[in-house]
């Protein structure tokens, strides 16, 4: 069982960029914490992050052999990118939007996702701890899905 | 340590309703699993549904004493109370918002929270694991915080 | 066979309230109308008045239970109520809206309704009269229903 | 006393087109139906469709001899036509305004009507049974009117 | 030299249909007021009413063969028709947009004009007058262009 | 003479809520104030707090026996309740909304009052001066108008 | 098999209507280029052009009888009726709408359609040829179709 | 009888400025066109232009005293200023607002006016003729005026 | 201690203008009463009537010497002037904004005020009485002001 | 003579994302039908896919050496792309707009195309089939351009 | 050679008036500034600070005679002000708009220039220096447009 | 000290795209220009291009070490891009953009920038001169800056 983990633009930044903001954990950190409940649960981790839209829908399209389901930080192009929407759509794979920061108290423009109507579901204002609430919530609906 | 945990209109039908959208589980459910997810974490759970905007307002200012927490699924005052949010506001309690199904997939007018942005983040779509998922968020806050 | 007629707020000042707009008849008058129409039909009449919109959701989810149908005038909350149209749409009970004016004439946020989506029909602008219609196209619509 | 019956656009296809929207009874049905529900009210009926807007608006210029009332289904005319809203306003005639499907379940475009607010009242949602409310509120306005 | 003079929807009951808006004069003195203008300047009018939008495209097209000008009142037509004005533009023949009423001065969606883009320009608010300005104005622009 | 006085929901927290927004001044001390002032002035005062919009709707209509005029502070409800307009539009009572802040700093969607349109004038901006404002200006506004 | 061709509004000006817009050949050049391509493919073309909205709807309603599919060029109805869409979806005969220019170069309110979304397709911008891919496109929907 | 006839900002540059759009006429041979053509209808005309709001204002309330009617070409205060409107509501005066080009044809934002609606009617696009025409249409609406 | 009251465009017809609308009392009835009733509390009262925006500006800027607060009534400008809320931020007085009618029930574009976000406070409705009771709320802002 | 065939993100997935809204064919089954239509008609092609928008804006800028024209299927990027829509309009290379689906029936935001102003015209819903008539068009065009 | 340099309204207040959005420096000490770099360059300044749109107006119309270019920082006028965006138009004159604060940082409605359209550029954000940057950019273009 | 200049997409086509827009000098005139007016000022400078948003972003997170400012033309990215706003909201260098032409004469959708909120300033309409100016303000901050 192996679930893909895609961080979008300047994620690679975390721990240095605006930690008021997106708090003091690198990329480096979630990801450790995030094999590790997975190994607990029986799952396997695999994580990529890209600045590029069309990299990031490769990465989706990937998914379609080996991969269980995504958890996906869109990060900027939550906002502008019909292209990972239709990515997703296209692969049918059980995925969760995840946030850093509560968007809805950010610029109105961050108030509207063009992804998350692809996603089952979506974690965010939570910080590094959103990705592993992501994750305990997308390993449930797998079991419960594959358990039906 | 106490959570709050508050349900809007219409979800004493949960289980009832249109399950399709919003699963089989009954309020009593989650209510159940909440109690013994916030058990096993050193919490205590205290839950009220109301139909009521005004009510549910009266229970969010009743936190003040007592409470180091409110889980809220505003349900369709999500969308339409400014009360809601100014009560949140009012308290300055650590808050999860959260919503069985995903609202990115339905009617425009569920794609917008005015009471999000008094929360300190969200978690959505995942059925009746919603609201376990952000208690795991919100006791990872409250730890955090006070920790500081 | 039972039919719930609900009128939201401020109809309790019917007759007293605006007369030009909403004419002379009180609630009393058009719910003795009612009742004798419905009588002649078959039907028993249940009315309930309410200024506040939680209470309107409660009558509505009741209705779930020796009810055939309900006849809603939201009144004032036709224009703001997420909470009365998803009640609605959890019961899954034919309903017809009702409004005694032509909203179409009046301020421009009267001209869209929340609520209509989740009942089958609307009769309105006929005063008084608009109830009795909506009584006839309900008792219409259910004969043919359970005849079907 | 005599009522004219207007069809808009396409009404003539009623029987023939999307029954699971319009239902299966053709426009002859509606009219047996009206002339029989007048005669037992003492009035006459006279009915025209038309796929044409301005021979829509000169039918309704006719109405000004010999008539006590329109009924009016404009179809899809209903939320584009200005020229049908002035006719009605010219002849100054009591007019209802029927729709046999109830508009606000269908697209956006369809939920505003331009006409109604040269109408006295509207019926919508009870398929061919909306015209016979429509009549029953018409008659039933006009006497009160002429009684006053 | 000859004028086409178009009257749109409803302007056929001018001095019957609400003189508080559009004045006590007919269409027939407006007509007789023109030609003895037209007459005076040395010039010949015809002049069509109807409702049917196509209609009066119809007429706009037949402008091309023997007239020099067009003086038109679309009426309702003017907020909803690109018919219109892609005539007016196709026949590419000076136009004068009437209309008798001061349209700023009523509903909102009366504010804009469709077809004025495809005029020289309009006069507007003078009652019947409105269309002898436009004459006027029509025939100095005529005698203008030609003389240059 | 009397007034009623009626403050909407969350006004119960003053002097706990956002003191820099709100102030410091608790309800009790507000209508104190009030009183003082009205007794001064020849009025009485009766005050009531609800977080309930239907609970407000109620209290304006009870109004209509034994006061002269209403000062409300409809706090969030300002911006989402038609049926409070309603309310105050069907008693026909001189009525004065009050805010303690100045909404015009605060949120767009504070911006816009829905309810003033069916009051005689506002008062906002002077924390809880703006209550005794709002008293002085009601006098007046009665005063003169019953001397008329 | 037979393919009923429909002309809009002004398109009967062909050839002579602003030509650095729509080219240089008429209505006819187009109907004679479409016969001989029809019959290359063993099809019939029947062909009308109408200024009138409703002629359109009529001409549409009757392609239910010997009909194989419709290539419309709503000319300016594409962007203000809803009675052809409705005439479309109402008959459900496979049909193309074409375009001669690209409305998307031209003003903001000719990039919206209101017909499309009754089509299977569009064709645009190619000028006359226009209407022979859409008959290409027609015909190869048509046999797939009816050979499925 | 004597007239005020008021040019806005730049309007001091006519004949200069943009003569594709405006016309070769300067603003002197507007105001002798306008004196001789109000002569020979026994009126007289005052003139003045300037390009700020406040002074225009000032002008049209000078109007009270002395004058029968304005003319005015609010140029680009037509569209932001609602200064003039209020000056022209507040005197009472028959006003005609005029226009030397098509403002249809020009940029969106000039497309709405903000003062029309407190005058009598408009006229535009004729260039210097506007004013002639815009002056017989008020000497028309004077005398009509005080004969009734 | 002095106070600076400007009066925006058309005040200076006060009493003259729409009585109606904005009652019979003239600007100097308005100053005198504001003088007497500032003397009272020890103030000074210093007014200014423009119809320029420009000179608005002027005169606010000069309050940054020997003033202690201001009350204005920027009429028309309150709705269109960014320099008006530029000069009254750029001083930083405490300014009270006043309005003789209600704006909420006259036309749209009056429902939104520029500068009230520059300004701490807003007095709406009460006709002259508006300007007594901004005066008593801006003393009582100073001396609370100034006494911390 | 060659033609350069894009195809934006996801489209390599054709044939097995969501067949029931794209279809069977794969992109393989396009570019060799695309090469056997080119090749019969004296052209040549050359195809490439991309995820990123950045590649195909590269693309398109190598179109200026040694290609006659481009077909674009730009997929999401139709909707969100200004930097596509600058390459073509940069290279003027006449090129034409496929899509496999009618967009019109899709999500709202698909309605609108940033890219087909940079193009001669569009074909649209015809499946694979969409590409061959594009083909065809473009060639006709070429032909007709270079012959002039 | 020479150049006009224009302030809008409040910059009079540059150096007293919110310096942490506009520096220290005060228009005197920016005229010198320029003055000094326009001397090095062989051209001459002259500059007038405005709080009237009007006189703006007049300003920039003088420039016509015997000046090369205009510098303009519209302050609030920028975003209301139609009357110098005509005023730049007419005069043609080679224009730079000049911003101290970078005004996308500040409140939406300044985020929209209407006087821009008609300069040849802007620069801001750059404090007192916006004004060199604009002279050295101003007298580039000069140099090279004369020099053509 | 070093400067990173980052142009967006299609800008490698300068001098050979749309001259009458962007002017004649090609990317490599432009270098060499910032170049040598860099080292004139003590400063380096790196350029690069690209037609890829993500590549953009990653060179803008490499400014983090060894550079001092960033001169950024984002093109067709400016309107579209979130992704580049984050990246140099996180990397907090001082940045300023860039344009060749003055997009306030371009298309509506080229008004508005999502990237210069995370600038210091803009300039804009200078062709090529855009940048050297753009250099001279960014030095110019950067020396004020470290200077404080």
């Amino acid at each position: 069982m192996k679930i893909l983990v895609l961080h979008g633009p300047n994620l690679n930044l975390l721990g240095v960029r605006e930690p008021s903001v997106y708090g003091k954990e690198t990329l480096e950190d979630i990801e450790r914490a995030l094999t590790d409940r997975a190994a607990s649960l029986g799952f396997e981790i695999e994580s990529h992050q890209s600045n590029e839209e069309g990299e990031l829908v490769s990465w989706i399209q990937k998914s379609i052999e080996g991969y269980d389901g995504i958890i996906i930080n869109p990060a900027a192009y939550t906002h502008t990118s019909v292209a990972l929407r239709d990515a997703l759509q296209a692969v049918s794979m059980p995925t969760v939007e995840v946030h850093l920061s509560n968007t809805a108290t950010r610029e109105e423009f961050r108030h509207k996702s063009l992804t998350l109507a692809a996603c089952i579901g979506q974690v965010m204002g939570f910080g590094a701890t959103s990705y592993l609430l992501a994750l305990d919530g997308l390993v449930d609906y797998i079991r419960k899905t594959q358990g039906a």
